[in-house]
């Protein structure tokens, strides 16, 4: 790229609905190095996440949508930790210099980071296959943070939300037979392009969660997935670790009770993935407290299942027995994972 | 990518040669997030840069020296701002998973990571075209990071080690007409490769130039290029800032002397880039103690210009007056600039 298009590119972003001041931020955008001074008595908590173009999003994603997207699953994992958003970096690469696609792009950014008051502390633009890496900072008090390795068997399994609306919106984002958008009203298409693109990262929801819940995670390959994550990391402290899930409990949108077959329910709620609501252990002790906090916040705090003395993930469907969990290879839009 | 895949990319990077324990770790990778506790007195300086396949290496680079040199050209970010390394995060995309290019990268980063002190602290690994982003992160007392800002008219400008070896050595690494290997010595070769491959970042100098220099920043894009970075930074405290550059004093190496033309000299000295050199600017009154500082390190330090109160870099060949600098088109790989 010439001298002149990264200064354009510059222009996009050194704005200041970005580049806003944040307590905590020493020196922002345009040095070799940004320089944070994190508050006393905390950590700063922090998570690195690429999205490539057909990879993570469709080619024809909209610009503005794709930035909403890319910030917002990034603040997802401060969510899951219960740190509260201080600002983020971004690395970004771009085949081509548009205009139109960097005002879209710059314009999303902005909202989000001025609705989860994260600002742009520093980036890098480079030439190369469309692809968006950013990585989020944020504080927590020390000890405060929630991890995944804090499950013990008969803590209550609870997620934030509605599951299983990004996963039901892939297939008519990208095309699919028998998923026509022109079968859609309005407003469900609405409804399942801002379930994908415009994922609410439960920010508030994990703050009000520091001392209640036992573990953390935040859903992006699936329930089921995500919680086995929970489970393994934990039973390096309690042995074996399993689940059992109340298939009758899993929280669904109007629109997905709509949508979903018999047939496909379990694998798109499970397995679906891109939900990037929270999925919390509580221990018993502190249920009614948790669920106060998170209804405080006006949102749907739902029991899902409980945490159990043996391997694996069981399924119990209404009035039957646990059985053991299959997925039958559901795989979700680049079936991805984190380190 | 499968999940068997994703198990044998983390095998790679979650070793003990990466992940090992740094002051200041409160978790490492694994969980939602890192968590980083930064020292009482001290800020975090974070830099992230994107190295991308056919733009910032060649396509046939070798695993283990493009993971020294997406690694080293980061610390060379924090060492620009006097910060000593802490840890690292990698987002990495990969087409395809190959164990031997694995393995090299692997042992590439952790070679450079344990040198440094650099600990891998999370990271998030995708499918798509090969592209590393890296963000490295550094502790520096407050207020005694350097910034591009402080420079000063009479200010002398110094740049550490020589330049022009890594520009010397690219047309070489891209099988460039007229650059045939076979004309090199093994001795040669290797040290041109090691100069675009393996730079030293500059940590220790610029931690030794904590409190002397005014001004610094890394030499990425070329002296020119950098040194304008300062001067535009710093303009806005002192008014319109230029340099004086003494052309015979531009330090090089045994090869480049040999290898450099009349007419190419100053388009790749100052021109060239990927030098991965500290440009600083130091005030008259502190030249004695820097040049103490830097050669206690056995690092040559040289003096090449000084800061002027007026637009724009002037050079000076020897015993001739200070001419406009123009440098004549020369690219160097991949044409490209951080924000």
């Amino acid at each position: 790229m010439a001298l002149a298009e990264f200064e354009l590119i510059r222009q996009y972003f050194a704005t200041p609905a970005l580049t806003f001041s944040r307590p905590g931020v020493v020196l922002g955008p345009g040095d070799d190095c940004a320089l944070l001074q994190v508050p006393d008595g905390h950590v700063l908590a922090m998570s690195i996440d690429t999205l490539n173009d057909g990879v993570h999003f469709p080619s024809d994603a909209d610009a503005e949508a794709l930035a909403q997207r890319s910030l917002r699953v990034n603040l997802s994992d401060l969510a899951a930790m219960a740190a509260e958003p201080l600002g983020f970096t971004l690395a970004l690469s771009l085949p081509k210099v548009s205009e139109s696609w960097l005002q879209g792009f710059s314009q999303g950014l902005a909202a989000c980071a001025s609705q989860y008051q994260c600002s742009l502390l520093g980036g890098d633009t480079t030439r190369g296959p469309l692809a968006i890496t950013i990585q989020v900072h944020g504080t927590v008090p020390i000890g405060a943070a929630l991890r995944r390795s804090g499950a013990r068997p008969g803590d209550a399994i609870y997620v934030t939300g509605t599951l299983g609306d990004a996963a039901l919106a892939l297939p008519y984002l990208t095309h699919k037979p028998g998923h026509d958008v022109a079968n859609l009203s309005a407003d469900e298409w609405a409804f399942l392009q801002a379930a994908f693109y415009q994922p609410e990262p439960r920010t508030q929801a994990g703050m009000a969660l520091r001392g209640l819940a036992s573990a953390a995670i935040d859903i992006s390959d699936g329930l089921a997935s995500d919680l086995n994550h929970i489970l393994q990391a934990s039973a390096a402290e309690s042995g074996a670790l399993g689940a059992i899930i109340e298939s009758s409990q899993l929280p669904v949108s109007d629109l997905a009770a709509k949508l979903l077959t018999d047939q496909g329910r379990l694998s798109v709620l499970l397995g679906g993935g891109d939900d990037y609501e929270l999925c919390v252990t509580v221990p018993p002790q502190c249920e009614a407290q948790a669920q106060a906090a998170i209804s405080a916040l006006g949102l749907r705090f739902t029991r899902v299942g409980e945490v159990v003395s043996a391997s694996g993930i069981m399924v119990r469907e209404a009035g039957g027995a646990p059985r053991p969990l299959q997925l039958s290879g559901y795989r979700h839009f680049g079936d991805e994972g984190d380190e």
